[in-house]
């Protein structure tokens, strides 16, 4: 291979993987000259190549650039369907649970897994808090931490609400086993078996999984992949018939990715409490923002104590913990309840050990390191998904978290190509989770919190190989 | 005051704290003489003030032995009640939960706590197994203990079980957030809202817990202090109408202490399997037994697969880390589904800390000391609710466990008792909490799991004189 060759291969591989993004300006001639110890016209040669290949461009004046790619289109929101009680037997948690258990191989590259990267915890530090606690302690005692929970704890999540300019009364927190926990016993404090629940479409699975659990009736309501649930077709439906609750994602939505506009925040929370309807907000990703600054929540536009919001530090600083929280409004007393129902008490170590590294610990730089990284990564995996698959597809532009999703030909049925990705060692996340009807039978979600390898370059390449087979 | 009385003192104080037992033989007098470096003449004269205090007797050419005390009366068991739906408004867990809270000052005496002493835990060695977990993994894996849980801990769990005679499947096992968990998720996984289940009287409250949790009804079987549950009057409630599940204690029951006999645990078995009745065995003190051998379990009669057998750290090895487990029969895929569905996992953690302490260290020492020291806290406290409650006081035998059941007189209302209690910073377990008809007003719990000390003697002195006030 040629000397300019060479040097083309590398600027190009680099504008893959993002370190020069759409539209940005590449280093000039000279600079790349004296970085890469190269001449003048090595790297004139290598451009012109690049050029050729269209991965940048040139603009008089200004020099080479990184071509803007054709805007990719946007993924289709969901429809609005009538009402539906989850199937025994087609249920949406069977499919979900096999499809995590693919996730076990560990060799399988994991396009599919709904967790973030594990690596990238400070899982280090944490188990220095929970050794340092054990010389600490003489005993644990299970009494302390009943629920509401560990009270150092429950502090530090409200320091970090107020701090970001939550309303937020301490009282109100209850700890729960991870965000799932939250979810389950705010919906059982609302509502009852047979009630109908309104839920976003597409809807992050836990959510139908909570109505499942609980026997009740399911709404999905049509929701826009950059704004949210439709708002008009909600108040529709309130109008019409009895809503027992509405569970919805404002912030990184699982699966598309969007931060409801602060405005239809509180359309949504106002027409709620117009009905007294109580809203449960899973807000699992809420430190995952792209933007310059947190989000705001539900809570924040909460006048009547409806909004029964959850949270949990599984997806920004430990899975192995399981530590979540409920807000829950005026339902306090009910979800405590259920909590001590349902599982007794959450574990007191990982309970402290999280209050005591919040405390202690650099949680906001590593949150700050963890954005970073998501938001590259989250550019990536969209360049990615352009240049591996069919031009018809669409993808969605996370605004947060660490999921894209991905719109395949309504010929591609994602089971199909779940099965057959997995019998070459690749993960995704089947869009038939996403509903209760399979409404998303062609779409797909891809994690992208990985550190992009060669492995899973040569693995997307792969899937989209399969999807070209399969449109 | 004279050394022969101050030796009478010393020898009547152990005799008291359980060092000699009733029927036991004290030392002669001549060892006597010599341990406590007095003369003959003075320990002749201390026995004799002993004999005269009715503590010690003679026994003609065998020598001085601690006197059998009237043998207690037996504390009555339950009666049968007609089916009762738990009243949302004067539930079991409100009050369960507020007598739980107020154990919460650690300087009460925890008479009233279900909790073992925490101290007695092998904490520390816990500890070290969590700490060369961090040591030994870069990161934690959500995925590798999904449900039904980490491989090691259920492959820990099952070989004692098969050690101990219980024929048990490893893949049947799935690790939950302890046993309360695993008890909701079995019924839960056998019966719906509505359904009408039976338990004992009186019942471990988590029983009564899970059905009002769950919206089911419940009916009371009388349950003798050591037989366990009525089987007749059981029999004749399964012919008469549906019942969905049985949910029974069969091992030192909470709050009886008995041990069902093998036999009838044999017919229980099979008079449930004649009619397809599935039965919830709460099983978490099963380690903690008195006798020389380990009691077998209902799973030892179970033919059909109908036993869903709940089991438990939290009492015998830890209750800071949670893990308990369920082994579900013929109806474990239910119980996996609903376990994903309520907490998603059990933390990582914990399950391999515990898995790592059961395959390393010391459980079977650890819980042969744990069983010695319960076993004569049980006489120890038997002995002194005798010396310090009225007379017509009834109590447990326990023969197992860490709690005593006393019968007061019916003019006592337990909550009454409980809250005088609670001002002289004194706890103890109303009798309301074992029925969901209040057939236990006049009962309480006592927990015997704490060392007796200076404080807690002065505190059931009190107790004794509140009960003798309200009698």
């Amino acid at each position: 291979m040629k000397l300019y060759e060479k040097l083309a291969d590398e600027i190009g591989e680099a504008v893959r993987r993002g370190v020069f993004a759409a539209g940005e300006r590449i280093p000039s001639v000279r600079q790349a000259s004296q970085q890469h110890g190269v001449s003048i016209k090595t790297v004139l040669h290598a451009y012109a190549l690049l050029e050729g290949r269209g991965l940048i461009e040139t603009r008089p004046q200004s020099g080479y650039f990184v071509r803007e790619r054709a805007v990719p289109k946007a993924v289709h929101g969901g429809r609005t369907a009538k009402p539906a009680t989850p199937a025994a037997e087609v249920d949406v948690s069977r499919l979900v649970l096999s499809t995590l258990r693919s996730i076990r191989a560990h060799d399988a590259v994991p396009f599919g897994s709904p967790y973030p990267d594990p690596t990238l915890f400070p899982w280090r530090r944490i188990n220095q808090y929970a050794n340092a606690i054990a010389r600490r302690h003489s005993s644990w005692n299970l009494i302390d931490d009943l629920p509401p929970g560990n009270p150092e704890l429950i502090r530090q999540i409200a320091r970090r609400y107020a701090e970001n300019g939550v309303p937020v009364d301490p009282s109100e927190i209850i700890v729960t086993l991870g965000a799932t926990e939250a979810i389950n016993l705010s919906l059982q404090a609302v509502a009852k078996p047979g009630d109908t629940v309104v839920v976003e479409s597409p809807t992050y699975y836990a959510m139908l999984h909570a109505i499942e659990r609980l026997g009740m009736r399911a709404i999905a309501v049509a929701t826009h992949p950059a704004e949210g649930i439709d708002l008009d077709v909600l108040a529709q439906i309130i109008g019409k018939q009895k809503i027992a609750a509405c569970m919805v994602m404002p912030n990184f939505q699982n699966p598309l990715g969007f931060q409801m506009p602060d405005e239809r925040k509180r359309r949504l929370v106002e027409l709620l409490s117009e009905h007294d309807i109580p809203v449960i907000e899973n807000d699992v990703y809420q430190e995952l923002y792209f933007g310059e600054t947190r989000p705001t929540t539900l809570k924040n536009f909460d006048m009547k104590g409806l909004v029964l919001h959850c949270g949990s530090f599984s997806k920004s600083l430990t899975a192995s913990y399981r530590i979540g929280w409920a807000m829950p409004g005026r339902y306090r007393a009910q979800v405590e309840k259920l909590k001590f129902l349902n599982t007794l008490t959450t574990p007191s170590v990982p309970q402290v050990a999280v209050a005591d590294y919040l405390r202690q610990d650099g949680y906001d730089r590593h949150l700050r390191h963890v954005r970073r990284f998501y938001r590259q990564q989250a550019r990536l995996m969209s360049a990615m998904v352009q240049r591996f698959f069919p031009p018809d597809t669409r993808i969605s532009t996370p605004q947060g978290g660490y999921v894209l999703w991905v719109e395949l030909s309504p010929r591609v049925d994602s089971m199909r190509l779940y099965r057959a990705a997995l019998a070459q060692g690749i993960t995704v996340g089947p869009g038939y989770m996403f509903s209760m009807r399979n409404d998303f039978r062609h779409f797909i979600r891809l994690n992208y919190s990985y550190p992009w390898t060669a492995q899973s370059e040569a693995a997307l390449k792969t899937l989209g190989g399969l999807v070209a087979t399969m449109a």
